[in-house]
């Protein structure tokens, strides 16, 4: 295993075990939340009871298959905890995510979530928000979306498909447009000013979950939790 | 033709009068923009060359059997003019809209037309918003998008089908939650917080775009116009 | 209650008393359904342990009010049986669905169920095939698939929303066209043709199940169940 | 330009040469196909006329690049010419198309052009079909269709994304299955199959366009032209 990959493994199966029997568990998508699965697997083999909310096509396909019982949000309202990564992560845990084009769904179940468990590896830790922040709009406004987004600074590109020709669709029917800013000097207020374009379903900024985050690091033989005040 | 009807053409011919050759023009979802496109497709007849925009299916295909030339945002990300109707106005020129389901694609039309033309009729005139806001979202965040308009003072409930069992299905795919929020006091805060409930698309509040808005009211004989500051 | 419910009640209540301790169970759509989710809400209170697999956003709504726990396809891609309605039935138990929009998955449904029950009343027979038939095909294709439906014999009508401006739209986001071909004389071939009209996603007529049928007709004090071979 | 790209760009150029002035011309998706696009548009700044009607956002998207005039089948349901690639031609001129993920609306532009032009290199002729069959589904009915599909003696693999975390999403909404069923005896017999298998939207077999088809084979000094009966 890469170290990369032992380092997510060490995040992933940190998260697990913060999970108790009873729990609701927001399932995200990406390469490290698979191991928090393969470890949640395991402990419900061991007599664990949940239940898993997927965030996207991928998460539930892949928790099917570690046979973790399956809800939604509509069974299950309120999440006891979500599990899930992120692109970049500053020290106010304030959050870019939307590489895997499921954070539409992803901020739906963290919104849901009590407590919002970040698993991450040390390369996502950043003293600012400079990343990509990819923006899910539907195809009408594509065209004006992007001209909104030249006005506040940022630079649009829409997300081209690699196993399909032309744009990336997300799980919802929509483009992915990522848009860079620079350092993002004031992320509330992008979050907020991106959602409220016309034909906008949501941005990869989350500003409004720091409160109930862990941070969880992935190292080489252990892991770091970071919480805000830290 | 009843008195509503001829109200609703005053007011479409009134507005279809105010675009002018070579003008690109914003067509809205509704009874009454059918007059303007009406209006519109005898003076195409006459020798006026314009292309629409439309806003919804309806829109498209009422407009391409009117043979008024198409075009899409995609094309035009400037329109000069949109024509659209309204659900309730009030005295800032503030609206909500949606009662067709479209008002995504509507706001997005609006959003970039440098003049907005609302074609009505007296009924919709009110002190104050009061309406039903219909909240376009994804279908999987229907019960947390509902939680969170209750914890907003509101009262949510699922527009459902005549022409089908289940849900209204909006041409983005999504639902069409209707929300009872009593008398609105502040507009401008909720359309914003309403967009950025997670999974929400759009709702139907119109509160950024008074100052180029012209509101046309049809009646009897003549129609009202109203600009902000009148 | 009226007549017409007693008999539903009755179709109902008789096709949810087929179900047994441990069953997979499709779930349609439509009221005589509902009755159906009635009685097994009651007999899940009772200790009845099955899993409903709903066959739209409507069905899944309902179940869940019921207490039905549910499941998908991916979960469960054999069903032991499934309960539906039907439009129209002929005595090879060929049936004509779709005027809830909900054809295309509850014939993924129905085709995976080991028994098919079709709950319905006794207007709903018929010597013949010679309902509309529902078709739902992608907006991108509506005018060439009307063109090909007409080439058929049939006459295409695109359905109307009521609660929305412009067309249905199904829970897949596409148009649902009503073809009317007067008697349809060949149904398996007429299935066939249409399934194969590019850009068409389901059509209404379902031929290939009449083996696994059993229709139960309800009647003001009982029900009549008709197999194949009757 | 490599060689490859050589023969693609004779073999756009010489469909692009086969477009007369006043034609409604579909437009492909894919890598040839933007040859006969970029030649269409310095046709067309030289003086041609046409209305291009793309199959996918791909085509959209690059063609209004080009600045070609774009309409849909709804304003053109018959188009003179439908311009096109191919990822495996037999003999008979039948074919498998979809590797881009844009089958479906091929199919629909393809079916209503009067005459089909296939642009390709040498490598796509085959003296039999054999490779993947791409297979369009509605998500609900994936794992049903993949049990079917293996029935018939296919091996089916849903099209994971790379851009994107989870199954690819075609234009429409929908998971791409690719499907190997070894040479393929009979292909006409195959297409309908996998379009009457609930939840299918298309699949990339195309047995049904021969007669109307030509297919040019780009080469480094010139093109090939193919018909039936050559």
């Amino acid at each position: 295993m890469t170290d990369a990959n032992i380092m997510k493994k060490n995040a992933g199966y940190y998260a697990a075990e913060l999970v108790e029997d009873g729990m609701i568990v927001g399932l995200g998508t990406g390469s490290t939340v698979f191991f928090a699965m393969e470890k949640l697997s395991s402990m419900i083999n061991g007599g664990l009871d949940i239940v898993g909310v997927p965030t996207s096509y991928q998460a539930m396909r892949r928790a099917r298959e570690y046979g973790i019982p399956l809800g939604t949000l509509d069974d299950y309202p309120t999440l006891d905890l979500a599990i899930d990564g992120a692109d970049q992560i500053d020290p106010k845990l304030r959050m870019i995510k939307g590489r895997g084009a499921a954070q539409t769904m992803e901020k739906c179940v963290c919104d849901a979530a009590d407590s919002f468990i970040v698993v991450s590896d040390p390369s996502k830790l950043s003293d600012r928000l400079d990343a990509v922040v990819p923006v899910e709009v539907i195809p009408f406004a594509c065209s004006t979306m992007m001209e909104t987004v030249r006005k506040l600074g940022g630079v649009p590109v829409v997300r081209e498909g690699v196993k399909k020709d032309g744009p990336v669709i997300t799980d919802s029917g929509n483009f992915e447009i990522d848009c860079s800013f620079g350092i993002i000097k004031d992320p509330e207020s992008l979050e907020s000013r991106l959602n409220n374009i016309p034909g906008v379903l949501s941005c990869g900024l989350f500003t409004q979950y720091s409160s109930k985050t862990r941070v969880v690091i992935g190292k080489k033989n252990d892991v770091e939790v970071i919480l805000l005040g830290d």
